[in-house]
Formats: C-alpha cells, sequence, structure tokens
C-alpha cells in the first residue's frame, strides 16, 4: 500500500475501483461481526466462575467483623471488601466505600449529589445558571452521558501522551468558577490507552482553580487491566490522592474502580475512594438513599480475588486471552494502512480499547461502510463530547469481545473500509 | 392490672413504687435486647439458603431470551425477573423494571429523577420555591427520610383502619399545586400493619388534584407477607393501577417491591412498575446512570423463588416462623396492659410490625426507660415526619429479629416500662 495521499487522481480512481471490488466481496459475505463494545468474551467471564460458589454455607456467609451478609446494613462495605478495593484504588481501605455493580452508577449519583446539595458544604452546583465540565477527549461515551444528562456544559480538552493537555486544562480552571470538575481515565484510558504522566497527575493535583469546590472525577477503569505481566511492560501511576495531599487539595478528587473487567460486568462490585471529609459527606448522603449494598457479592469477591495479588495472578489469565487480540490488531492495521498515510492510532499495553483516527472528515463514512458490510463498530463521534468529534476522524476499536477469527474477518473489512472512505475523500479535493 | 386512670394520687403511688422495684430487678438483669429494626431472624435467612448455589455451571446462567447474565446490558431486566416481581406488583411484566437490591435505593432515584427532570414533561420539582409531600402518620421512617433529604415538606396524614384519612387527603390535593406525592405502604402498614380498602385505593386514583403531575409512591413492601396461610386469614389489595387506569389517571402511581424480607435483604432483587409511558420516561432518564442491574442474582432469584405459587409457598415458611412471635406480642400486652386503660395496639395479619400506642406524652420516656434497662426499641417519633409524634405517643414494635425468649423478655420489660411511665405522667396530672 503506497502513500495514499501522493497519488495522482487517475491513480486513486484506479484504487478505488479497485477497493470498491474488495467491499463488495466482504458484503457478498452477509457478516454479522462486532467491534463496538468493551465487554469481556465467554472465555474471560469462565475465569470467574469459581466466585458464585465461593461461599456454600450459611457459617460461610459472616464477614470477618462478624456481619451475617445476608441480613440489612452496612452502608461502606465490608472489611475484607473495603481491603480488596482499596488495593485496586491504591488508598487506606478507611477512604473506600464500597457499593454495588455499577461504579457507572456511582459516578452518576456522585455528580447528582454535587449538584443536589454541593460538596463539603460548598453551594449546590444546580443553583448556578450552568456549569461547566472539562472533557478530555477523545474520551469514554457515558461519562458525557451523565453531563448531558443535567445539562452540564462540556468542554473538549486535548488528549496528549501524558494525558489531557495540562496548558488547556490549568488556564481554563483558573478563569471559571462554573467548570466544576474533569472526566479523567487516567490509566489506560478509554479510548486512548493513555496513562497520565507523574507530571499530569501533579499539575491537576496542584493547578489553581476559580472554583473551591473543583472535583476532579478519577475513574480507574483500568487500574490493573495490563495486557503484559512484566512490570516493566505495564503502565505505572501516580497517586492522585498523594498529589492532592501534598500540593495541600487534599479534597480535590473523588476515585472510582469496579471489577466489571476483573470478574462479571454488571454483577461485580465498585468502589469510591476520596480524602476522610468527602467520605463522610458521601456517606451522610448515601444514608437517606440505601440501608447498605450487597454485601453477599462483595464476600465472594474478598473471597474469589482475596488481595492484590490474587487480583494480579487473576488478570494475567485475562491478559493471556487478551493479548493476541491486541496484537492482531496491531498487525491487520499495520500490513493494512502502516504505509498509507491516511489513519493513526495507538498500541496501548492495558485497558479495552484501540483509538484509530481515520483520514479526517471520513470516520462517519468508515462506520456506515462497516455497518453496510456487517462490521458493528462504535458510533463515529462517540468518544467526543454531544457525539461531535470536530475533525470526524475518531473510532474507538474494542478487540475483546469477538474471538480471533472474527475479530481477523472484521479487521479486514474495517481496513478496507478506512481505505475506501480515505480514497473517496481524497478524490474530492 | 386495673384501669390506671381510675387509681387515686396514693394508689398511683403505690403502684409506682412497685413498678420501680420490678423495672430495678429488669436492670440488674443487664440484658440486651432489641425490638427495632425490621429485620429477618437468620432462622428465616436459611431459609434462602438454595439461593445462593441455584446456578452451578456457565451454561446455567443464560436468562430465557439467551442473554449471558454474566456480562454487560439489559437495562430493564431479564424476562424472568420481571416476570417473577410483576406477579409481586401484580402487574405486566411489559411495565416492571428489575432492579438491584434496594427498593429505598429505587425510591430516592424516583425522587430525586422528578425533581431533577420532572415527570412525563412536566416542569422539574426542584424548580418550585419549595415542594409539599403527604406522609400518612404513624409511617415508614425512611420514607420521610427521604424527603428530608431533599427538604420537601412533610404534611402528617391521620392513618384509619383502611388507610390515609381521604377527607384530609382530597382537601389537601384539590388546592395545592406544589404537594407532588404521597407515601403509600399499602398492605400491612409499616408500622401500623394497615390494608388499604378498596374504597381508599378507589378514591386516591379519582382524587382531583391540583397538580397534573402529582404521584402515589406505592411502596407494595410486604405484598406476600401475610402471617396465615389461609386466604381468608389474609389481607387483600385492590390494585391501584387498575384503579388509576379505570379513573382516567392511568399515570398517577410509582410502585415498588422487593425481595428483601424475602429471600436476603440488601442481596435481593428490586422492582419498579408503573404505567407505559412511566416505565419508558423513567428507562430513558436511567440509561445514562446505569448499564444494567446484577442480571445473575435476577437469575438466581427467578430460578429459586420460580412465580407466584413458589413465592407464597416460601413466604408460609416465613410465616411459620414469624406467627408465634406476633402471637407473643399480642399475648403480653394484652395480659400486662389489656385492662390499664393506657396504652392501645394492632394486632396485624401480615408485615413486620406492630403500632404501639403508649399514654400521650409518654413514648419518649417508655423508650429511653427500655434502653437504660438493656432493650433498644425504634426510636420514639421514628414512625412521624421530622422525627415530631405529634402526641409523643407511638413507638414501632419490631419482632422479628429476637428469638421467642428475648422476645419475651424484652416484652415484660416493654410492658413495665409503659406502665411505669403512665404511672408518672398521671401522678403529674
Amino acid at each position: 500500500m503506497p502513500d495514499l495521499t501522493t497519488l495522482s487522481h487517475d491513480e486513486l480512481s484506479a484504487l478505488k475501483a479497485q477497493l470498491d471490488q474488495e467491499y463488495a466481496a466482504f458484503k457478498a459475505k452477509d457478516l454479522n461481526l462486532n467491534m463496538a463494545r468493551g465487554k469481556p468474551s465467554a472465555e474471560q467471564l469462565d475465569l470467574s466462575m469459581p466466585l458464585l460458589n465461593v461461599i456454600s454455607s450459611s457459617s460461610d456467609l459472616f464477614s470477618e467483623d462478624g456481619t451475617d451478609c445476608r441480613n440489612y446494613g452496612v452502608l461502606d462495605g465490608i472489611p475484607e471488601a473495603k481491603r480488596l478495593m482499596a488495593s485496586m484504588l491504591d488508598d487506606d481501605p478507611d477512604n473506600v466505600i464500597v457499593m454495588g455493580a455499577s461504579s457507572l452508577n456511582i459516578m452518576y449519583d456522585t455528580v447528582a449529589r454535587c449538584l443536589d446539595f454541593g460538596t463539603l458544604g460548598s453551594k449546590p452546583w444546580c443553583q448556578y445558571d450552568s456549569i461547566k465540565w472539562l472533557c478530555p477527549a477523545p474520551g469514554y461515551d457515558r461519562h458525557f452521558g451523565i453531563c448531558e444528562a443535567f445539562g452540564i456544559d462540556m468542554i473538549p480538552v486535548t488528549m496528549t501522551p501524558d494525558g489531557p493537555d495540562m496548558d488547556e486544562v490549568e488556564r481554563m480552571v483558573a478563569l471559571d468558577d462554573r467548570i466544576k470538575g474533569i472526566w479523567c481515565v487516567p490509566k489506560y484510558s478509554n479510548p486512548g490507552g493513555v496513562s497520565y504522566s507523574r507530571e499530569t497527575v501533579e499539575r491537576l493535583a496542584n493547578m489553581d482553580t476559580a472554583a473551591d469546590d473543583f472535583r476532579i472525577f478519577w475513574d480507574n477503569a483500568y487500574c490493573v487491566h495490563h495486557l503484559f505481566d512484566d512490570e516493566a511492560d505495564q503502565d505505572q501511576l501516580y497517586d492522585i490522592a498523594e498529589a492532592c495531599a501534598e500540593a495541600g487539595n487534599p479534597d480535590r478528587y473523588f476515585k472510582f474502580a469496579s471489577t466489571s473487567k476483573i470478574t462479571f460486568p454488571g454483577a461485580g462490585i465498585s468502589a469510591f475512594a476520596a480524602s476522610p471529609d468527602n467520605v463522610a459527606d458521601a456517606k451522610r448522603r448515601m444514608n437517606p438513599q440505601i440501608i447498605g449494598y450487597d454485601k453477599i457479592n462483595q464476600l465472594r469477591h474478598a473471597r474469589f480475588l482475596k488481595d492484590a495479588e490474587g487480583i494480579s495472578a487473576h488478570m494475567a489469565k485475562h491478559a493471556a486471552i487478551l493479548r493476541p487480540k491486541f496484537q492482531l490488531v496491531a498487525q491487520k492495521l499495520q500490513e493494512g494502512l502502516g504505509d498509507a498515510n491516511v489513519a493513526s492510532w495507538n498500541d496501548p499495553r492495558g485497558g479495552y480499547f484501540v483509538s484509530f483516527d481515520a483520514f479526517p472528515g471520513t470516520a462517519k463514512r468508515v462506520v456506515g461502510l462497516a455497518k453496510e458490510a456487517g462490521v458493528t463498530m462504535t458510533g463515529a463521534g462517540a468518544t467526543w463530547p454531544y457525539k461531535q468529534d470536530p475533525q470526524d476522524s475518531n473510532i474507538r476499536i474494542a478487540p475483546t469481545l469477538p474471538g480471533l477469527d472474527e475479530l481477523s474477518q472484521a479487521l479486514d473489512v474495517f481496513v478496507c473500509c478506512v481505505k475506501l472512505a480515505a480514497v473517496e475523500k481524497l478524490l474530492q479535493q
């Protein structure tokens, strides 16, 4: 594949004819493939089957502090679950609240609480005419969905290989006290696979914010989701809690994590961690909302995963399944598009996604072409606030759910669509 | 025990000396007993142990529509769980959303949604200077806690043996469009054990409300919680959905229920039911909040409880454990206070509580005396909005958690405290 941007009109036309044929052949296959959502495969889910039967008798159902996990009570989680989730959140168990199956639900509730009640005594955010939120983009569509639901104005922030562009962030938060928050997926980010540098973490912790009650929403969704077992091949993340404490802004962050992609999505456990004052505030606000989350499932998870070492050993099994899939993506994209000069993508060391940038102005077309040929991708634009990618270039590739054969076929279709859309665009120029 | 209100001052003084001695003897026993919360006993929890192992292999984890319950998805619940909860909610599965472990959490979220977004396009309730809520009292403290958390003004409504005093309710809702809701525990109410009459249900459905978006919050927490197996000894409830549809107000109600006191409190499943328009509205608002609730636990419950008949058979086992406890309460109160003319109480046919009215002005004193003698009761006043019982008389007795021996001792102490507080009060008059 030559550099497409150097081809003449005739050469492009000839290539287009060839690609049209290739595309028609794919369509004729009547495929039904999916690279859309970041779901674990059935093979990965099977890794956690022992979790379901780790408890077998009434006497097994007591937590280490003697609580009968079947009955009411315990707002913040049983001790062994707090310890387990603290190891993932890189925090002290006392600063952790263990909740239900969904960390998205915790994030939604946390935003809602700040809107309804403010935070640590600040003015309720709903009492402003409008508030604003920093959204490093490309980012996680469901984060943006929460802001959109509450009518919070989203401001995209450029992502760099070290995290959000901190010059932009610092400039904006210093000026506007209606900027109340920022979404961060600080490790193996969704979709870019970026892990924030220590400098980024420290600048987030130290920056001057016009809003006293500015909060970093630290969604550490992929904290233990390495693709490689050797520590040298794993990203490391500087702890936001430590950075904020050192900066004299100890209450600036809310951390979130879950076991959704460790055990079972939707039937795992999730957790919130924050400063002691923030945790006390959250518990006070949670008190009228719920008596306690599912402690039996907390106990299952604590017994099955045990501790940081247990999690690490379990995640290595996931990595063994996921590595070949990510390697296949890298290989197929390199083979098909390596020299074409119309696309770029990352090669993450963890997480669930590959972030792909098609030729500017063609992402929607690529996803549309793929869909027509039976390959479902995440909607183009989904990785941007209001689904508006200013370049119409970013596409999130989710290689985890399909098997290797299906993934291989889907990538062939995808590569063809990327080239076809680029050639179409170049022909118009 | 004579009618205390007919005794002379001297007779009361002599009785007080005797009761003081009796009370001192209880205190000397150094008791630690609890009749405070509506928790099932361990013996009841054991009834549901098979639930935990009803699923044993990967192939067991598919719902009847082929969904792998371990993975993401399904916002409104798997079909068999919707059917199961519909049987409890007396509704169509299509009108049901199955959620997580806590119906309290659904109620909190439902109130929050109405505040943030209004309902079916109405003005968000948070945009009023203040809104008001009807609170039949005595009632459930956690309902009142939700209103208090959101700063909603609570108006107590008199409870009658047929439900809330509908003359009061109709008069108020007709006049004030800021009255947006009413809390109802329509069957075996907490704490009064009252089941609403068909007339009450129909009047709720038919009444003219100044607010177009008035909602009945129908917390059918004890819908299958009969104390007696024979249908003739069970309360029946007219369906609010049917009544509202017939009245031409099909969107007026939100129903809630859970398996908290059927299987495991805090590790069960809960459900919401409403009109098709309300359900569609709720799903749209839930979409940014959560991807889906714990489907594995939904599957466990559907497999274990099966259907209405399965629930009924299971609840009969609970009733066999609970019946002697409620009978003991009735017997001890009758023996100790039957002729004293200083207290009244109900004798419910289901639910979790006995509502007790001490001599006016003595409920706080009774609970304080009991506590000092080692018997924890629900705080006096807890059954009223803002914890303010205008008569200072209502006390909720929760006989389910303690064993029969413990309960018997606790009731002896309680009866002594009731008499002592009444005599103290009569001596002051």
